[in-house]
């Protein structure tokens, strides 16, 4: 089977292999660009090690896992741009670097090749990897829409705010999973197992890193503490404190959360007292422990033996451990 | 066999059974109206009709049908964003009408849908067809980006146009007509010549487009008179004009051109007087015909009987003889 950093350098090999000899530049260039400037690749290698549990032929999954690469970048590309972020893995984004026009249509390429490279897997079982591919590609749209609905709301519950993150976030984990074990000849029973395990997995990564935005360490988190905050995003925490406070904390939450001209730095400072209050750092450490907990229950039914297993939930708790 | 109108039907009637029963409606409703505000079904239309030549059973061609006609409709949510337009079938485009992410976001979805749309296709040659979609789907791309690229340029050659429109505009109506072939099993090399009758249909039915705007009858063509003149859209006839003119006149055409804060009425006129002068009406109704015959020439070889070639030919013929 393989660890993490193996599956992340095979794909990474795979994407320089991966010339795209088409023109024209000014379309091609800011795909090129987007997949140059770095990125975890955590889906792709993901898709392979799924694949490795229960198949060494990993080149299988090779094509599944490009096409989810160029998938996730495409979302980005367009996120981005609705979004209206500058900076992506520390370089200027496609909408920035280049234009509105370049980052759509660009964005639209790359959504395009991902499915020609799916396409060209030569799996028995393609039309099952279509499937779930098509329905994962738009159910991420329906979460980014969830998302950006949620920007002008202030009563978005808890449950609500999974169904979002699922979409948006943890079923194109699930999805690279299940993939990988469909390319690996799992059978459907493990395959699904994977699938769940990947979708909790991926809710206790973004309620993790809904946490580290507040209560992560400045200096080994890498960025600005508390972006969300200044952005009144729907985050777990946000939405747990709405939903928890009550009374006079409620009434000074929504305040300063209304507030156009405080400083972010007050705004920070202020909505993470209220969080401290709340307890909502350690609620928000249990949810996503809970999840990663549920996540590891489904891994350990694959039928595997246990060995085989390791390198996912090792990356399982890495995952968890972060603090960056 | 199946003439247009008939074909027509079909589409519009498994549109309206086409009920995309997902959400959030703030993603999916742009998509409905979008397909709902009308448009001629050309191209789904023309994948039934060329299905129709060799098999009677129809429906086999409905899937890819739609898919097309998903695919086109989502580049016209992109394209009307790039282009800045307001109008589109005679309503408010999709940016307008709600704003620029819901367009973006909306047009993903379609994009997704056309894929997922095709891929219940049951056609044995269902991956020929993948293959071709997604070929045309970049092929589409890059003439979107060629058309922007000319937006800057006041020396695209005549070569160049026909590359752009091509990709723009043919390779889909091509692309139609053959994978309409492929599902009602025709054989390759009859596949190959209704894709060519469709790309050079394509260019004929551009360059048509192009010569109407400036040489149509008002009140038939429904539209206003020279909107490619005001915004400098490098058509046939201007690349042309540009290509033909030289010294004094060229001069002028240039600098109307480069004027921009001209009246658009004289700037049509004069534009307009220049085309006469050079004769670029007569030239691009020939170059029309050329391409109009050539396309002729590739459905005459198509190994049917020429009766059921006959509605094909009469839809060429009504394309090139419309005055809107």
């Amino acid at each position: 089977m393989l660890r993490f950093e193996e599956a992340q350098q095979i794909v990474n090999n795979e994407l320089e292999k991966t010339v795209i000899d088409r023109f024209p530049d000014e379309l091609y260039e800011p795909v090129r660009y987007i997949l140059s400037i770095g990125g975890k690749r955590l889906r792709p290698a993901l898709v392979l090690m799924a694949c490795s549990i229960f198949n060494d032929a990993v080149h299988k999954a090779i094509k599944p896992a490009l096409a989810i690469e160029f998938f996730h970048n495409f979302t980005l590309l367009h996120d981005d741009i609705m979004d209206n972020s500058n900076i992506r893995r520390g370089h200027a984004t496609v909408h920035r670097k280049w234009d509105h026009n370049t980052a759509i249509l660009s964005g639209d390429v790359m959504s395009i090749l991902s499915y020609k490279i799916l396409s060209e897997s030569e799996d028995p079982c393609l039309k099952d990897l279509q499937l779930l591919f098509n329905l994962t590609a738009l159910q991420v749209c329906e979460g980014q829409q969830y998302d950006m609905n949620f920007e002008s709301r202030m009563d978005v519950t808890v449950g609500e705010y999974l169904k979002m993150t699922e979409l948006k976030t943890a079923v194109l984990i699930a999805a690279s999973l299940k993939m990988g074990a469909i390319s690996g000849g799992a059978d459907i029973l493990d395959a699904e197992l994977l699938y769940e395990f990947g979708l909790n997995l991926g809710i206790a990564f973004q309620i993790r890193d809904d946490y580290l935005d507040v209560f992560g360490d400045p200096e080994r988190f890498g960025k600005k503490i508390g972006n969300d905050i200044v952005a009144n995003k729907k985050t777990f925490l946000l939405v747990k404190a709405l939903e928890l406070s009550d009374g006079e904390l409620k009434s000074r939450l929504t305040d300063i959360l209304g507030q156009e001209k405080i400083r972010p730095e007050t705004k920070v400072r202020e909505v993470k007292k209220i969080y401290q209050q709340l307890d909502i750092d350690s609620i928000s450490a249990e949810a996503a422990s809970a999840y990663y907990d549920k996540a590891i229950q489904y891994l350990e039914r694959v039928h595997v033996d246990a060995h085989r297993k390791k390198p996912l939930a090792s990356f399982a708790q890495e995952l968890m451990n972060r603090d960056k």
